[in-house]
């Protein structure tokens, strides 16, 4: 096997350059990092990543723990985060926690064995002192875990308070939101409380149903709409995010209700579900891009030992109008 | 830091018997377990994974290197393949090669660098010696990668059949087919070849479009609709994955045709997509679990040392009859 002696020998350069190159750290000339490259390939040389990494005890492995992968908003975001990770020479572990918080410690204990760099994390089932007892680098996607960990969001008030108004603008009288699960701590409900609050102002019904954990899933959220139209027949407004409000949509279709003549629809996210819908969904849309430039920006100048503890909000949330307003 | 002799110590076990409770290996009664696992808790023992794995040579790690998770086919998948490797105590690296050979090459590297004890492959840019060098244990997702490497995938024939069929019933006279890179070799192309060969028997006219790999993303989809369209107008039937027919449903929905009455569309996967579409969605649906099971259980096999080159094709595909036929 070859060994780094053997690529500085062949490169004539020094082993700690050898090493300075591969750890992507101090001053390197580009013609040196060239040789060192050019050697690298000639002698087909393999970096041991594991045993190098039980060397310097870091490993360029990073841990996102999210709820599930098949949930539109984190498709989104785990796309997004692995392909800046893996620019920066970092690999992704990636835990679908699946709303569990039995998961969420497994996977948590398993991320601290194999020890990691940092972790990313967008789920909470546990309390806030064992958020605060990780000892590693953590950024909090879009969840609420503790004081020291520091959140980036969208600013969820802003795109509620844009979601509202096409309510108010169309005169609806009687409008149903739906949230997730109350339990879990996450900035995205200052927007529900926004929703709530404009509503109020403007003298319009405000329905506030939280679906429970068990109904957070994809196959339930058609029987929820469902549920909710005999329960409430006079709703003329639904507010959601993308694949609940597609459910719904789908629902009111399949019953003969017009769009949006009958009920006016606006869509939280902004995902592919929601640029298919026909008719065109008015939706809020979220800047995934940039909230997983932040999120790993910060995450990597923790790793790097800055002390980052305050929370980015990010304002670049608009709507986008379609037919359904 | 505790260590497993602390562990043994506590338990009244000898250290042979902690490994193989914690390596799941050998035959342990319950109540040994139960001892281990106590003491293990009691003294908050955290077995170093990296230090374990650096001595057994086994990572417990897997890579998944695939196009994009965002791909519906990926995303859903993905949650299957890692939810079925965690129970059975492996940890998945994601990689999202994004259709370029050079990622696919910096993937496969920083795999091996990290010492994986297998790899699941559903993306195909390199030679097939490339595949064939591997040394590791691999299975293929739906890909052709080379004669020692057992490919996982639905019975396209016979998905391929139940969809040509639908147009077949209804009396169209000209198909399009929008199909992917034809220089990548999948499985899925069998459903290409048994869709244009019985529109042929039955005289009806097929348009095979292949759309190019700078063409296989999201926002592309929308547009591609556009140009067939200007193009043919005369088509009377629409045949690809759900992603693509649900973009040009929505296109010719936007333009004013009706369906099914000027346009029959039959989507391909029968994911999330293909069930929220309105009209709703005629598609043939894969077994997605059943692709999960059998790709993991095959990757375990071949990670303890069975030789398994045969692939496996499931039966278990179906047509959902929609009102888009």
């Amino acid at each position: 096997m070859i060994t780094i002696k053997e690529v500085a020998k062949e490169a004539g350069v020094s082993i700690t350059t050898v090493s300075r190159v591969m750890n992507n750290r101090g001053y390197i000339s580009a013609e040196t990092r060239g040789k060192v490259e050019g050697a690298m390939k000639k002698l087909n040389y393999q970096p041991n990543q594991l045993a190098r990494s039980f060397h310097s005890k870091k490993t360029f492995y990073i841990g996102l723990l999210i709820p599930d992968v098949t949930i539109p908003f984190f498709t989104e975001m785990t796309g997004r985060i692995e392909t800046r990770l893996h620019k920066q020479g970092y690999k992704l572990f990636l835990c679908n926690a699946k709303g569990r918080g039995t998961d969420e410690v497994q996977y948590l204990n398993m991320l601290f064995q194999n020890k990691v760099d940092g972790i990313i994390i967008g789920t909470h089932m546990l309390k806030t002192e064992d958020y605060r007892a990780i000892e590693l680098p953590v950024v909090a996607l879009d969840v609420t875990l503790s004081d020291s960990i520091p959140i980036v969001s969208s600013d969820h008030a802003k795109g509620g308070r844009l979601a509202t108004e096409e309510f108010v603008r169309n005169q609806c009288k009687c409008v149903i939101q739906l949230v997730g699960d109350v339990n879990i701590k996450t900035p995205s409900f200052i927007r529900n409380n926004v929703f709530s609050q404009i509503l109020k102002e403007n003298n319009i019904r405000c329905i506030n149903y939280s679906m429970k954990n068990s109904e957070l899933s994809r196959e339930r959220y058609y029987s929820i709409a469902k549920k909710i139209f005999e329960e409430y027949p006079q709703i003329d407004g639904v507010f959601s995010t993308d694949l609940v409000v597609a459910n719904v949509m789908k629902y009111l279709l399949d019953i003969g209700k017009k769009i949006p003549e009958d009920v006016k629809i606006v869509g939280y996210d902004g995902g592919d579900v929601a640029k298919l819908m026909y008719p065109s969904m008015t939706y809020v849309e979220q800047p995934f891009d940039l909230i997983a430039d932040k999120i790993v920006d910060i995450l990597l100048r923790k790793i790097n030992g800055e002390k980052i503890s305050s929370s980015i909000v990010l304002p670049e949330i608009k709507l986008v109008r379609g037919m359904t307003t």
